[in-house]
């Protein structure tokens, strides 16, 4: 028989059962923790056109681009016109826009804001969503980096409110507690305090961006490292003086702001982003979210270029896995294809990196490894009557039962529930059908007890309910 | 500001809150009752290489496919290669396959294969498993039918036990049972039955495609008009009358096999499918299905060649809607990859379809346009505190809640709750605050009571659970 490869394309994965018990936790506690907080579910097709996504992402990001191909007559008019391409131009890209109109999301944000865009007469706002899908990039594929991935997007349209920018940083918070993270910490900051930061410190204006790169890397290279680069990359003496004074400022975020004011000196748009950041703590504060949880940073910078407000980022404090999940509020974005600006603000998940952190701490350990809870077994022809009833009372008490596919040698049958990891077994001999009885064997303890078939479910509840 | 047209991908939907909700509580009780009969969920990337999807969905099937272009220097060299070509061999096809090596997924069932034949040592046989993903297939988008839909399969590998292939048809069963539907059935035949039937009743080879085709036809166009049909084809009289004596016997499943038995004469392959299907009867009695949700119906062919034995399809019978999903027993698709047979039986709903029939039968009306419960307003920064902790309370009692963003007037804050559709409203203004209570209001009856802020969470859980 012809053989075909059965290789799956590159830097994409196959989930199987296992590793989807596990994913799929995560995933619904997610999806519960949002829904708890009233976002609602969203989503966008995998296809989308690439007007749509060009252009937003950077040059590289065009580049990585999952493009599909045109078809039939669109697909050879297409060919002709790249035939036609002046020689210099006949490049990857020239020759992609020929030939294609549509590509893979790469991102949740850009189809988020398109669906915006088009149904603003169907969503009511402020529009709270949250969005978990699949994104395609054609990346290089690496440990722990892969073509095919899920996000996970929280955002709010429509609201200029600091609650709710206090409230990403609270799902936040949330989460990783219920994920069982014991060390991270939320780091916080605003944009528009660092453009104030940058002119009131003198840094010239073609330093700016250079400036924030370095003070991005305080965590990685401390405060003499970044000052060092500081004075290297141009700025002055008394502009770097400054702004390590500010960043040198510590303590609980209130004060933090508090601190840093008067430094500031009359600096309007700085002293609206203090106003904002110090109305984002008071609200965390009355949200319970505990103060060991977040902090004003004054070196994040995130690098994101749309980001218009407050950002934040979270970090686990006793890994090297850095970030695993951050955002902030863009006010613009939307705007690009309704031509009116609609205020958001966002987090993102970084799950991939999640399930990374995860598994160093040694939080799914104790995970299943199947979604099934028992097995039944199948003897003879004469007991399948009973093992199919015993497997529906199983099922009318809500375990998931599998009933063996047929009948089989004992041994074969615990062999393949054991290889599975199936908690319980239900054995249903021609013996224990004569006398209206099972045996229930407790596969993880290797304990078992007779058990009339009527007390099964009950029985087999309680056990599973004991782990 | 420069405006970006939000416009989808053709033949694509974007699902807002309100669709999600009933969406995703279809398909949270088919993954419930998959599990439950102890299906394991498995997922495959939407992208996979060409060479596994080419060939498997016949000429029509690879015209389809949504190819992914190559990119960089793969691209251009796949482009001088099409340059190339021979004038006559220049057609979209031959484009197709020097400018793409991928393709997106265009069903379950070849992936599902590919993964068997890749992980065969990491997966333990027989092995029960359900896959709900989107596929893309480049179809003319019309009424119902999209570029980019949800298909949903539950199958078995390495058994060829028929009580498998009686709890694809049981499975079946609970679904529509448990979706609401009241008057549908699965037919159930066999495709080695109507190949047996084929030769005992004479007709010649060439022609049996084409009876099969007529056949099926049974349910729509009559048994005069498949007899004029099949003596039109070419079939002579005898193996007509003959065809039409065996079609026309009725009646309870079993007794259908027992009254057909006689007139297969001693075909010993018709006999064995016999068996099968007989004991595929005996399994379902055992299994409790009812005798009204299934029947045996030799006019039912199905179209999917690579079927081999037991086949089924479930429709409404009060209703022109067609086919809710159906299936079969294929032993030999698995062997395109592994060169080594191993037998196969599976069902498949036809998700899109279900929700056209949900909403004919009106099964969806009742269902909520949004996952939120409670909406807990805001009225002056001196009450913030008391709401959001109003809002911890309720959440930790399960409840899903959503806090306006920002102080507002009432009658904003009320006609957002029931613009969504939000059940509660938690009313706490200054008045409220001070005395330690909220309004709690029913927005479905516009009842509304005070509550005392420490009682909100029970009083709004016996609220919602009332309705």
């Amino acid at each position: 028989m012809a053989r075909i490869a059965p290789v799956n394309a590159k830097g994409t994965r196959d989930f199987l059962p296992r590793d989807l018990v596990r994913r799929n936790r995560v995933f619904a506690l997610l999806r519960e923790t949002f829904e708890r907080h009233g976002y609602e579910p969203l989503e966008t097709p995998a296809v989308e056109n690439t007007h749509v996504l060009e252009g937003k992402y950077g040059e590289e990001g065009d580049r990585l681009l999952f493009r599909i191909l045109k078809r039939g007559r669109d697909l050879e008019s297409g060919f002709r016109g790249a035939e036609a391409l002046p020689e210099d131009g006949r490049g990857a890209a020239s020759l992609a826009r020929e030939l294609s109109n549509e590509a893979l999301r790469y991102d949740l944000t850009v189809p988020f804001a398109r669906v915006i865009a088009a149904r603003q007469n169907d969503i009511v706002f402020p529009f709270r969503r949250y969005q978990m899908q699949p994104v395609w990039r054609a990346d290089k594929p690496q440990r722990g980096r892969y073509r095919e991935f899920y996000q996970c997007d929280v955002d709010c349209v429509g609201s200029r409110s600091m609650t709710v920018d206090a409230e990403m940083a609270a799902i936040h918070c949330e989460v990783f507690t219920r994920l069982g993270f014991a060390s991270f910490v939320t780091r916080i900051n605003h944009r528009g305090l660092l453009a104030a930061l940058m002119e009131s410190c003198g840094v010239p204006e073609e330093l700016r961006g250079e400036a924030l790169v370095t003070i991005d890397k305080l965590d990685k290279i401390g405060v003499e490292g970044v000052r060092g680069e500081l004075v290297k990359a141009g700025l002055s003496d008394t502009s770097t003086d400054k702004l390590m004074e500010i960043l040198e400022v510590s303590g609980a975020p209130r004060d933090v702001v508090a601190a840093v004011r008067p430094l500031l000196g009359d600096h309007v748009p700085g002293a609206a982003a203090l106003r904002e950041l110090d109305e984002v703590f008071a609200a965390l504060a009355m949200m319970g979210v505990p103060a060991e949880r977040y902090r004003f940073d004054l070196s994040l910078v995130r690098g994101l270029s749309y980001y218009t407000g407050i950002i934040y980022e979270t970090v686990l404090t006793d890994s090297t896995l850095g970030s695993l999940g951050g955002g902030g509020r863009y006010d613009r974005l939307i705007g690009m294809f309704t031509g009116q600006d609609r205020p958001c603000v966002g987090i993102s998940f970084g799950l991939e990196r999640i399930f990374d952190a995860l598994d160093e701490k040694g939080l799914l350990a104790d995970e299943a490894s199947t979604t099934t809870q028992a097995l039944v077994t199948l003897f003879a022809p004469e007991t399948l009557a009973a093992s199919f009833a015993v497997a529906r009372a199983l099922r009318a008490a809500g375990m998931r039962t599998e009933v063996y596919t047929e009948p089989k040698d004992l041994r074969t049958q615990l062999t393949f529930a054991n290889k599975k990891g199936i908690p319980l077994a239900v054995i249903l001999g021609p013996d224990e059908a004569a006398r209206g009885e099972v045996v229930l064997r407790d596969l993880r303890s290797g304990a078992q007890e007779p058990v009339a078939q009527e007390a099964v479910a009950a029985r087999a509840a309680a056990l599973l309910s004991r782990s």
